[in-house]
């Protein structure tokens, strides 16, 4: 159901011959209205791709009509063609859609420092804009994937309201934001202020926790446009968590489809000082390469996740850390716990709690393994 | 030569049974003076293994009459009994020796949360101490290996003085220090104080910049010892070049051998605003799983070195960045620079430039590929 499950968006993807192997490669969502509201947050790398400056500058009216993404190509580090090329391309949306370019985001994902085809990706807008449909967000959904596996989608639907997404993401998985395209949508009738709180309530928890391989990519983009079409307005608490929980969702889906992963791993830190101590320790344990190698090797290595913690700066004293692994406390008082011959390793799911016995605050960071396959897959990825 | 090059020092390294293969796996390095002033720097991860807490608090005096060093153990995450082990390995070696517990450093390397077989361990001292020798150096060098494929010494002469040393390490090679224990010798007639000061400058720019991995141990420790049996008392600039020397040499040694790596990258941050801002950069690129990976496959992925500098806090404009792989400027202000095909990536030195157009400021981090012999041999470890 993707961008097209709530009233009043249609989309369509569509191969435009950007990718050299046929596949599709062009996304186009358009919201219908009555309302155009629309939000975004975008990549802390200081390093933007052309269409993250450009949808940024957008986004400042807190109105949008169309976004046009496109995978084969992320137009980054490109220049100031680059940016004409993003240009060029909301002005050809906003042409044949009949808006304004200052009304359409634009989102690249692909190889950093190559230009766009626009023989191509111009044509192909045209093309997209004729397959327009309600039931197009399947299609496009599929037209912004990468080295993704499977697409993703996700659709929560409340009294009378539903907010429905896509997402692209496989590598480059780290917050601020995770690495990746998303595109939300509802047809609750909301405005722009609203939107902004609950979508960036929404990624701090969701999104930004997910960490698959450290590195943070110049692309990220989550948009979150309202049509009002159903002409109900929630209450924004309901609202503000059928935003998490498809982001949420989402999240899940780019993390289980991370690159050569072959387990997602939950690093749960319990008992912190703060909110942001609890964060910042289970990055540091999320980020470690030798507990990644550890957990694909199915070795319930807790010396590890006590050497990660180790180097933050968050509230702890080394002899009250407790670390357990998929429910074995393997790791009690600083020092050896529990027998680790009775941890289970051989599921996709892995559960890490470190205990940090400094206060009442929690956090959850998803990540992956470290696999040969992402070695190999990353190793080949531009040539 | 290894620790017995400079005069004043014997040395012995054995196989005491700690590793279950047989294997070295005990040194000693004794100071027989006239001199005992010694000087360390420790690992600052907050999780210190008991050898580490131990060795610092000794070190307070700065008189050091001997090193025991195992590996095969590192004795971290050990709790009270774990200290008690150490504190007994020190005074066994100075019931042998003759010295006092105080003036005795342990270092330990191995797997985290394990006891060490004291059983084994204190006999290996006694054995230790009846096989010390001027020629002992590099048996020492041998008895501390733990994944290191080759012993690492290293040894710098200059008018009528010495400094000299071993280390290990493999993996887990990070900052504040590398993983690694490094013992220096010099026979120079020199104050502790002054041995301090050498020493951590050294170490800022040597160790402190090899970055293999990203992880940080909890038993890193770098140990400079002084007889004074040469008589010779240099001036502070040449001794603490010759420190920097064999530092630098040795941790060159180090990124050589890291576990799994096909290639050694250098990464040379240039016109930074500040020597912090080359670091936080160099850092940054060095520890982008991505990059790794692309290096490993030979691939110039220059987009993936903007990714890695867009993420910092350093000085710097998107569109004055440049980036030479092997020589070639493959970006040039922040887009696309000379053709990439013309990156000569076969052997195995890798050198990444990256200007940062933003003052005369430079740094030099020195790290490894990611490759499927790292995962491989760090998901296997303690299994």
């Amino acid at each position: 159901m993707s961008v097209t499950a709530a009233k009043g968006f249609t989309a369509a993807g569509i191969a435009a011959g950007i990718k050299e192997n046929g596949n599709p490669d062009l996304a186009l969502v358009v919201n219908n209205g009555p309302r155009r509201a629309a939000a975004g947050v975008f990549t802390s790398n200081r390093v933007k791709a052309a269409p993250v400056l450009w949808s940024e500058q957008v986004l400042k009216s807190g109105q949008l009509a169309a976004v046009v993404l496109n995978s084969g190509g992320a137009n980054a580090c490109t220049g100031p063609k680059g940016f004409q090329d993003t240009h060029a391309t909301a002005e050809k949306a906003a042409e044949v859609l009949g808006v304004g370019a200052g009304e359409v985001a634009v989102c690249s994902t692909g190889l950093i420092g190559v230009l766009l085809p626009m023989d191509k990706l111009l044509p192909g807008v045209e093309t997209a804009a004729g397959q327009l449909s309600e039931h197009g967000g399947e299609k496009a959904a599929i037209a912004i994937k990468t080295t993704d596996t499977v697409h993703k989608t996700s659709v929560v639907t409340k009294d009378g309201w539903t907010v429905g997404g896509m997402a692209k993401g496989a590598g480059m998985l780290a917050p601020g934001l995770a690495t990746m395209l998303v595109v939300l949508t509802t047809d609750a009738d909301l405005d722009s202020a609203t939107l902004d709180q609950a979508l960036r309530a929404a990624t701090k928890v969701t999104f930004d926790r997910v960490d698959s391989d450290g590195c943070m990519s110049t692309n990220d983009t989550v948009l979150l446009l309202a049509s009002g079409a159903c002409g109900v307005t929630p209450g924004y608490a309901d609202f503000a968590e059928a935003v998490r929980q498809v982001c949420d969702d989402l999240g899940q889906q780019l993390i289980r489809d991370a690159e050569g992963a072959s387990k997602d791993i939950k690093v749960e830190v319990i008992n912190a000082a703060t909110e942001d101590d609890a964060v910042e320790v289970g990055r540091s344990i999320a980020r470690n390469n030798l507990l990644k190698c550890a957990v694909h090797g199915e070795d319930p290595n807790w010396g590890r996740v006590l050497s990660a913690i180790g180097t933050t700066k968050a509230a702890f004293e080394p002899d009250r850390l407790n670390v357990a692994i998929n429910g074995v406390w393997v790791c009690k008082n600083g020092g050896v716990g529990e027998d680790r011959d009775k941890v289970d390793m051989r599921y996709r799911e892995v559960h890490i709690v470190a205990d940090l016995s400094a206060g009442d605050a929690t956090a959850t960071i998803w990540t992956n393994d470290l696999t040969a396959d992402y070695v190999h897959e990353n190793s080949a990825y531009s040539s």
